[in-house]
């Protein structure tokens, strides 16, 4: 074992979560190898095992997109300017974070180097999401009702120019999927907005091992251009909310302004109801602040670019072909099995390193389970099993056979486990609120030294409210704290969910709670 | 059956091939639904139908490259100008094509509009492809000879300005994967630089069915910044040849220009020797120029978006749920079939529209077999079969069972019957040409009435060459034809092939004949 491990409770990553949260992520960030800033501003270079990740959500997503009905196809990276600009609200959204392309080469300068040249008749925005450019091709695609609905989704990077950036969690280009989707009702696009959110909330469950809360958003923090946008929302480890996927009913805003229409039975030209729903790279990031601790990172089974990481023990020169034969077998049975879909993913390192620095890369790195195998494991036909959701010396000695028959299993409770602890870290940190006092106490951090990170508290309110912006307002003024959500009925969150009552900032009467918090 | 069917040698692309190739091209990606352009000048919008054709082509590539060691990432979709300036040859290439972002918000403007504002530093170049910011982040990830080689590949978007596009073929916004490599050694460098070489032509023959040439390209088209350029080119149905992919060996220019150093074993710091290499949405276009017909588009198997479609005859309304009940059993059974790696896939079209109307699209798509099953066909346990690669009125009908057991033969049939087909066709287009009088009426398209489109003509000539770059411009005035490559021996191209011999123009010596024809 290296230095690293004999001193604990030294922790790999430093500073913990507890020190410095923020930067606790970046380092998380750097020591798993899943992403780095660019010499771009606001662009991350995504490395090998953080885009393994985002490779089996796509895999997730995309095959749950496609059991219900829906079909992948490809839009221009580039929006003409007047396009963005028919749907009113929807440009004074992204007006301010627009990357504008106006010039198509590049030509010798007076000073030597290389200027802009050939301007463009109209300028082009790189997509910040793609509603004016989809909407004009599906005004084309539609004509009568028998087109309708059009399901459509496409994988692509956007650009939104962000001033703060964040790897994972804000930057300025980053990938995503969106859904568009035309239909002849609006009760059709409701229920189509509606079924997205759940497969958004599924996925972030079941492959993510990520609880979240379904609802609606307040005025104020809905997409530009919608009628609804309704969210999923998680609680990260610093008790903040992620809007982790968003799902708009865009009623006929957009079709209106794209003239999206279509031929009814009768015979009539009716405008569509549209829907638009997005995921994006800011999923690692939650699973990220989801799950990863003071060691590093710990990816759920499911979206693990590697099941399994064999670090062969080689130390004796004679028994180094014996345990590559053992390894080879093992690895070989390993691969005939099949855990979410996707046959046992082994990662066999057999760098020349020193056995204590390979295993804590992997511990930071969060390979779900990592074998060591030498010449006595050998001997006994076992495995010496250390799993990334336990301490990093409880280790397990297990017979080879029963390892390899067991494995779905236990990739299943690490998966299982992760959610159950998630899960209740977001009860422990949910309080039903009913007063102003106890609110206000709630989100205010306790006193610390000068030049100190707040610690960390608060979490999620459940509080009643009278939906007045102007109060929302002031509370986010005075505490950073908004609405996250007006969470669906039926989610378990209290016990008088859904029901009404009093708000207590005005004494006026609340249609439900909501979910309150700070945010990223 | 529809009109056009009964009227047939009528066609469903009209013009056919013979009378107006570059517009049937057209004709072909609009009625099979894999394309169109879009408001935004040389962008495509990639229609579902055409992006499973690339999905699975991805899958198909992702594979043999991760099989090979290599790993995916992602790199920003902007290049800083001065990035891109640090291979001087590799920017000359490319200036000419930039989409340039000088802006990075909206404001409106003096007429009420709104205007590029904010402008940046530095302006940002859309990737025309990113050795550049790859090479960048390489020289970080780079220390010692360890680190090497390093695996990289990227599936993304490039844009590069194009006046005359076409879809699929030549297109502002493409996408494509690149992958890029850093090796301790030239020889190392060279061997992959070969090796993604022969992945390419692998699968232009085995899933694209599309035969094609391995050879090195001429100074002239090589690419900006490489030492050697390696290309695969195939012969499209109009004799012309189509780069499918291409494979650099970089040597140290881009290692140089960017400091991509590693330190060797005895402690020297040492540039690397690096390779890119790249295939695009072009393949797609070439699937369809080496496969489509008068009647539309000929999906390989391999990369079909859809293996079989099932049309239900359902005029008897007493038999309809007989004739249905039969159909959700027979694709129970068929999605047990897999075929070239991927569970048989079946469109079930149920659509409530003329037999001959949907007969004629999924024709025109290209769908390998189509199945019509009308109450007869529930009687009787059979299906009656139709195969793309057959005339549209060859039908047969098979027992049920015995369809679904063979499925997989089947597609393979139709798999091998169009390479064999392809393969066939370019050996009857190529010459082995001695002299220049040959050469130039091979060439030479034959007389046609005025406003007529030449017609097909030429092909792939086997000729010798001195090597001359001043020649190769001189035929290439002539003739519009140019040194496709310079071939690999050993692919059967002619008796003589590899062999030194004269060239035709000087008289002087030739290392061996090349390969010449017009292109795309």
């Amino acid at each position: 074992m290296s230095n690293q491990s004999q001193k604990k409770p030294q922790t790999a990553i430093t500073p913990t979560r507890e020190e410095n949260y923020a930067e606790w992520y970046q380092q998380v960030v750097r020591a798993a190898d899943l992403a780095e800033t660019s010499p771009v501003r606001g662009c991350m270079v995504i490395k090998p095992w953080g885009w393994s990740i985002w490779e089996n959500v796509q895999r997730g997503l995309d095959g749950m997109f496609k059991a219900t009905g829906h079909k992948n196809a490809y839009f221009p990276l580039f929006i003409p300017l007047s396009f963005l600009e028919k749907e009113a609200e929807h440009v004074e959204g992204f007006a301010k974070e627009c990357a504008v392309v106006t010039h198509h080469r590049l030509e010798a300068g007076p000073n030597g180097g290389l200027v802009p040249a050939g301007p463009l008749e109209e300028p082009l925005v790189v997509r910040p999401t793609s509603e004016t450019i989809i909407g004009a091709t599906f005004a084309k695609w539609i004509q009568s009702h028998r087109d309708l609905p059009l399901l459509i989704n496409q994988w692509a990077n956007v650009v939104r120019w962000e001033m703060r950036t964040r790897l994972f969690l804000r930057t300025a280009e980053f990938l995503w999927q969106e859904g568009h989707t035309a239909h002849a009702t609006a009760e059709e696009a409701r229920a189509e907005t509606m079924q997205m959110l759940d497969i958004y909330a599924d996925f972030a469950e079941n492959w993510l091992a990520m609880p979240v809360i379904r609802g609606e958003k307040t005025e104020g923090e809905r997409f530009p251009g919608a009628v609804e946008t309704w969210c999923i929302e998680a609680m990260m480890q610093d008790r903040k909310a992620l809007q982790a996927g968003t799902s708009h009913f865009l009623g006929q805003n957009f079709a209106k302004a794209q003239e999206i229409q279509y031929q009814d039975d009768a015979g009539n030209r009716e405008f569509c109801w549209t829907t638009s729903w997005g995921v994006s790279t800011r999923l690692i990031g939650g699973t990220i602040m989801t799950h990863a601790d003071d060691d590093g990172m710990i990816c759920p089974p499911m979206v693990a670019p590697a099941h399994i990481v064999i670090q062969p023990v080689l130390h004796k020169p004679e028994a180094k072909a014996e345990v590559m034969a053992f390894c080879d077998r093992l690895i070989e049975q390993l691969r005939t099995k099949v855990y979410g879909g996707r046959v046992v993913e082994v990662e066999y390192d057999t760098r020349d390193i020193r056995g204590g620095d390979k295993t804590w890369q992997w511990i930071k790195r969060g390979a779900p389970i990592r074998l060591e195998i030498g010449p006595r494991d050998v001997a006994e036909e076992s495995v010496f099993m250390a799993r990334r959701d336990k301490g990093p010396k409880e280790k397990e000695s297990l017979k080879a056979s029963d390892f390899v028959e067991r494995v779905p299993q236990i990739l299943q409770e690490i998966q299982d486990g992760l959610l159950a602890k998630a899960t209740a870290f977001r009860k422990e940190h949910t309080r039903v609120i009913d007063t102003k006092e106890a609110f206000y106490d709630f989100f205010t951090a306790p006193e610390t030294g000068e030049n100190q990170p707040a610690p960390i508290h608060g979490g999620f309110a459940l509080a009643h409210f009278n939906g007045d912006p102007a109060l929302e307002e002031q509370i986010k003024n005075d505490l950073a704290v908004t609405v996250r959500c007006i969470p669906l009925d039926g989610q378990g969150l209290c016990d008088d969910e859904g029901e009404p009552g009093t708000c207590p900032f005005t004494g006026e009467p609340s249609a439900k709670r909501v979910v309150w918090a700070k945010s990223y």
